[in-house]
């Protein structure tokens, strides 16, 4: 690949903010590791953000949109046109992430990187390389260079944000069909068997999902994608809003802006993320648990334990927005509750 | 017991409502049951409170405090002087539930129905037969005049609370050693060895959950309590906060208020107002699954699924506070997302 950026150097969290807040959390009134997997969640976000008092209050939303050669086999339970009338939705406020966004205080920007849409659509940014992607079970969906333009295209999302210095980045993806290439990047990533990481996605039945995972087999095999390197699995079988958000999510390391990740495909993303660029990984914080088949397998490639398990398999980063409540009330106690001196009460006896 | 209201009736939630819910979830611009167990629970929500728009945004905060006479064996790995210092500290503002209850706009009545303070503290409502129990490792915990003036310290509380008309009522704890008493009452409710129910409450260690459970066994055989009465139960091993825990749940049912259930101790109390009350059930909604160890087996007797799972262990109705915006979006989800008529987008093809 010739995008040097991609590789380029992650800031490392801080050591002596992280041991500050180990010792605050320590001193709160309440018993230590009480407030369970929160705790760890606040100390690793004071070490990422650099401060003693970690804060979500600004947490942009960025939905990548893109459609799916592939749907021409029929791996999803809805039509492709679905994709684009989702981007009206979304920028009209009536989808899920546009009302959690409402909700959140956040900003919610939606940038078609290869829907199928000939036409602009008010409120959506248009940033891509071609309409939808090839079908990967005939060629390779993309070429090394829209490859590298949906990447960039992640990092200019991203660098679009920067000036509002966000405390957290939520990404979310929208793309019928699109659990299809996640589901076929994750077991070229994971040598892993497709049937094993085969799901659902938005609602098809068991022999959808067989044929899906078929289909997938197939692909593999015909792109030769045993062993291959993450760029190549990403042109073969690879979707733009995938690569998108594999981009975004390295440019947010890169500056410095933790990501709050969302469900199975978000994840997909961001395994494909670590292994262009491991230092990211450091800056991924998971939402949740989706219903999805391989969001498990994925979750422990990444050695990750998400906040939410709620069955959620909505995408559009549903999940990392109704995950960001609980953060922010983790970062209140932290900064908010007494300590056992203030308080004046009686630590531990033992 | 002679008190007649313990056993009066609730009114039963809404099934045209509930059908109404289930209709629009159907209708709403997004995969159906892709929210997950969000669907369930808002349907519910709309089913008790009889509305097509359910909300949550009054949502009082009440935390009963109480000391026990059991702590003289060594039960807990904090003194007991805490549980009146800590009222202190939810009083000024510095404890986790008082950070809580800001962040989300509650109110947050703290009450003493038994602790050891024998002066007033402010911001405390003090409302209490005795100050403490007796050590029901001796004699039995309490008389049951004492456990009807606790039932109806948890009514009165929620009286108070009635003339706001809240969307639901959140119920916490406070009180050294009162994980032995509720893990005692689980055990003899759900006829359970005490070890297979007892856990670390605020941290003791192996050898203290040892002891804690050989302490539980004795009571449970000391005061007969295989197949006893709820009323005789508590009575034998309560906590006067876990008993006013029930009437207060018991009360918000009878008043048709939902009620958001904490942790263990609180949902031993949810499993003892169903032996007092079935109809009841219907209006507890399950905040979290916590770290202590009988928490799963008091879900699965009341047929719960919770919201979050973070392995908290805190009490003070923090796991319930902390799952309210969570919930408060699911209502917003509901209320607020477009139609498929409405956005123009397609349902799926089969």
């Amino acid at each position: 690949m010739s995008l040097e950026w991609i590789r380029g150097p992650c800031p490392t969290a801080s050591a002596a903010h992280r041991a500050s807040a180990q010792a605050r959390q320590k001193q709160l009134t309440k018993p230590l590791g009480s407030l369970g997997l929160l705790e760890a969640v606040v100390i690793e976000l004071a070490a990422l953000q650099r401060t003693e008092a970690p804060v979500l209050r600004r947490a942009p939303i960025i939905i990548f949109a893109g459609d799916h050669g592939v749907t021409a086999q029929g791996v999803s339970a809805y039509p492709a046109d679905v994709t684009v009338q989702m981007l009206r939705n979304f920028a009209s406020g009536g989808a899920a992430i546009s009302v959690l966004a409402r909700e959140l205080g956040s900003t919610l920007e939606i940038v078609d990187v290869g829907t199928f849409a000939l036409d602009r659509i008010p409120g959506v940014t248009v940033d891509k390389p071609r309409c939808g992607t090839r079908d990967f079970s005939q060629v390779a969906a993309l070429t090394p260079a829209e490859v590298e333009f949906a990447l960039e295209c992640g990092r200019r999302a991203v660098a679009r944000q920067a000036g509002m210095v966000p405390h957290i980045v939520i990404l979310g993806e929208m793309g019928i069909g699109n659990t299809a290439a996640a589901s076929a990047i994750a077991s070229a990533l994971l040598a892993c068997p497709p049937e094993e990481i085969t799901g659902s996605g938005c609602g098809i039945d068991a022999g959808g999902v067989a044929r899906k995972a078929r289909v997938i087999a197939a692909a593999l095999e015909r792109h030769h994608l045993k062993g291959a390197r993450a760029e190549d699995v990403l042109a073969a079988v690879g979707g733009l809003e995938i690569i998108a958000l594999i981009g975004a999510m390295i440019t947010a390391a890169q500056f410095g802006i933790p990501v709050l990740v969302d469900g199975f495909i978000v994840s997909v993303a961001a395994l494909a993320a670590t292994r262009l660029n491991a230092a990211c990984r450091d800056w991924m914080l998971f939402s949740h648990r989706s219903a999805e088949r391989g969001h498990g397998l994925l979750l422990d490639a990444l050695g990750a334990r998400p906040i939410l398990n709620l069955d959620l398999r909505l995408g559009e980063g549903s999940g990392a927005a109704l995950a960001l409540p609980t953060l922010r009330l983790a970062c209140a106690l932290h900064n908010g509750m007494a300590t056992f001196a203030e308080a004046a009460v009686s630590q531990r006896s033992a």
